[in-house]
């Protein structure tokens, strides 16, 4: 066959370098549009738009522009536009367009993106939208909308494939290809049993394979994932890694089919649970670049306070050892090395930890081997730095005692620092709370305090 | 159709809640077992698990019990479990298998996990291995040796389907029903051109749901996301997250389309690269639960020692204002809280800007705008705070001017930290680096210093 127009196009296409996210000098030149009033050659500009790049350039803009560029592409704003903006971004651009807008939008999304995007708008405006959505649809939704939040119920989606196992191949593929109201993309065919239980999926790559003679019961996979609808979508998220899933069905506690969880929809939950461990780390609670800044202050500001009132421990123990500081002002001049090292030391063995326990390689059959083999670097790592501090201070004071005083309390510093870095973390989690929040904010202060304790106590007993 | 004992059996084992992972009493059991010299009964405790599952397993034992293990499995051991296995761990195993028993196991993985096996052993175990593989498997595991770490080319598997898109629907799957070295899964086909160029991709939800006759040209998908061999993987996860991709194929500089990325890999990257940057932020290169209590002291204590060199600066700064905390001891008493709060503010900016980076929220674009809103937070906060700091330093020292100076020196500590937050790691991002090394370890003790110096300068003017 000779080589059509169409073919010919591709090929071209498929030269150049694949466009990796929006460029910046696109949002600089839509930015310029805006300004300049010319909204039509900004929508102009967006037309060639992947969803989720149309969604990070709406994020760059003001909210003005943002508006502006909105109302200006219309009906050309893809619907999935908006399951991929920031929700704080896409609360604030619905409430903008306006509830039938936004229903008409909604109604094009599956069930999962329809959730998300209303289960973040205020209760009226959902309400609204919700009254504006065709029946069937709304019924889905508002199903979605009553399972807990960040539960398996409210990832998956109502559209998949689910057939009898004494189909055959043929039957399957048949039914397919007469059916239209069928999910954008799926990865597998789920098998039922006549009360509607999973008992078996077969990806399409084994389908497409099989001959149209074969019962889809002999193509079903070894072990099927079941997904409680109740499910916490972490441990989804833990499922689809440590099984290498691409889809998997939801059911509900009497076992039967609700829905289907797709990975894309997977991979973005296990983008923000890193995301929530390295922000809890860091003592924030939330992402919230796009937050105003008095919303992103007031969530901040408690970790401050908290932050204040532990550091307190270590101010205490200062004051206690005021008449030795006020004899040799050096303990002071030394004391943020002591804090700085043991404060890292501590988060080192924190950050692991908080991630091994994440990712489950830290677990109770090995919790005391990782204890003693953190306490051992500590001790390593203790010992290294101990010899630099006792040059650094000998060279600056020109004190033997005081070098060896301070250089002992760095190694006692450091390996308690690994102590109180495992044990906490641990003992969180033991008691089902989050172990990333043991962050900077409760570990460090307790390492500074006992840190400060042990260089001030022997300073006063052996110097002074 | 009746119901067949097969379909029973399926349709009880649906009902019990589904395994999310190892369960620590296994792992206790099994541990147990080889105590007591019983090999045998740990394998047949093993037997029934998911490949990924015993992987984990096998990383909670000790080295001996790992051994004795995997010995008594023999034949059992899925290849796939070395797939899932920590990278030290495996290279350990490995070399205690020996070239042959290993080369057996490799042999039966895809070529993107031979290589990723390869790749961690010494030259001298990983030339013997190669040697004893089977000569087309060698070929395609050293052209991924080849590729760059890090790099798609390393990511990719070398088993996927490449049509002409001049072939039909029925071609394609009468093709398919015949060839039986194909991928384990995959989830659409590549249509080529004469030159092997991919022109497009069909999903096999599209193959399945069109009638024999249609041409494959006619199903491609609007857009095609190439994946040059040598990109990074952190871009290579950025395109799957950003436009939920599944699979993706491959290509040589010249266009031609060399192997297939899938989603189930990307995951693991994603995985990774979330785990950098905590680690990264926690002042840790790598995570290092399995490595040694030498090997991981070794990496962690250059961290410390950047840190000690940092924190001289703080406590240069205290030195120069020795005479002024002789005079006045409350001033060494409440350093540590301007430390504390400094050091939790910058670090609250700084996870969120390298967070914001990392997901390309924040670009030149908007920059000066989260530079604005960040300053804005930290003097929200500063102004917050300072009332706490003043009313705590009044009631504890009973000193009006003290408890002036050291609330006034908080509220610019905290709106400097926001300052230093934002602009540390966007400098660092412009000219290259990597933000997260922006973490606790520089930007903490800079905030420090400066807190310090604010404070004791503005108490030895003021009160002194």
């Amino acid at each position: 066959m000779s080589e059509t127009p169409a073919t010919r196009e591709r090929s071209e296409e498929a030269a150049p370098a694949p466009p990796l996210g929006l460029s910046e000098a696109l949002v600089l030149e839509v930015k310029e549009a805006l300004a300049a009033a010319a909204a039509d050659l900004a929508a102009g500009l967006c037309a060639p738009l992947h969803p989720a790049d149309l969604a990070d350039l709406l994020e760059q803009l003001d909210a003005e522009e943002r508006v502006g560029l909105v109302r200006a592409l219309g009906e050309q704003l893809p619907a999935d536009t908006l399951g991929y903006l920031d929700s704080e971004v896409r609360a604030a651009l619905v409430a903008e367009l306006g509830p039938e807008a936004a229903a008409r939008i909604v109604a094009r999304l599956e069930t999962d993106d329809a959730v998300d995007l209303l289960s973040d708008l205020d209760p009226a405006l959902q309400r609204a939208i919700l009254q504006a959505l065709p029946l069937s649809e709304r019924a889905f939704v508002e199903q979605g909308l009553a399972f807990p939040e960040y539960s398996a119920g409210r990832l998956m989606q109502r559209e998949f494939v689910a057939l009898p196992d004494y189909w055959t191949v043929g039957q399957a593929i048949d039914f397919l290809r007469a059916h239209e109201d069928l999910p954008d993309d799926f990865y597998e065919l789920f098998i039922v049993d006549v009360r509607f239980r999973p008992v078996g999926a077969v990806p399409l790559s084994r389908l497409v394979r099989s001959k149209r003679e074969v019962p889809l019961r002999s193509l079903t996979m070894k072990q099927l994932h079941l997904v409680p609808a109740d499910m916490d979508q972490e441990q989804v998220a833990f499922l689809f890694k440590q099984y290498g899933l691409v889809s998997a069905p939801v059911v509900s506690p009497e076992g039967r089919l609700l829905g289907m969880i797709t990975v894309d929809d997977v991979v973005d939950v296990i983008d923000e649970e890193a995301e929530d461990d390295l922000l809890k780390l860091g003592g924030v609670s939330e992402t919230d670049v796009f937050a105003s800044p008095l919303a992103t202050a007031r969530r901040r500001v408690p970790w401050l306070l908290v932050s204040m009132i532990s550091a307190t421990l270590g101010a205490t123990v200062i004051d206690t050892f005021g008449a030795s500081i006020e004899k040799l002002v050096a303990l002071a001049v030394l004391m943020p090395i002591s804090a700085a090292l043991g404060g890292n030391a501590g988060v080192q063995t924190l950050a692991v930890v908080v991630r091994a326990l994440a990712v489950k390689e830290l677990t109770r059959a090995n919790a005391w081997k990782v204890l003693g083999k953190e306490l051992a670097v500590g001790a390593l790592n203790g010992t290294a730095i101990m010899v630099v501090a006792f040059a650094l201070t000998l060279v600056w004071f020109g004190l033997l005692d005081l070098a060896i005083v301070f250089s002992l309390s760095i190694l006692c510093t450091i390996t308690i620092a690994a102590l109180i870095g495992v044990t906490v973390p641990l003992l969180l989690d033991r008691f089902g709370f989050d172990p990333a929040i043991a962050s900077s904010v409760f570990v460090t202060p307790t390492i500074d305090a006992i840190g400060f304790f042990t260089f001030l106590s022997l300073a006063t007993f052996w110097l002074l």
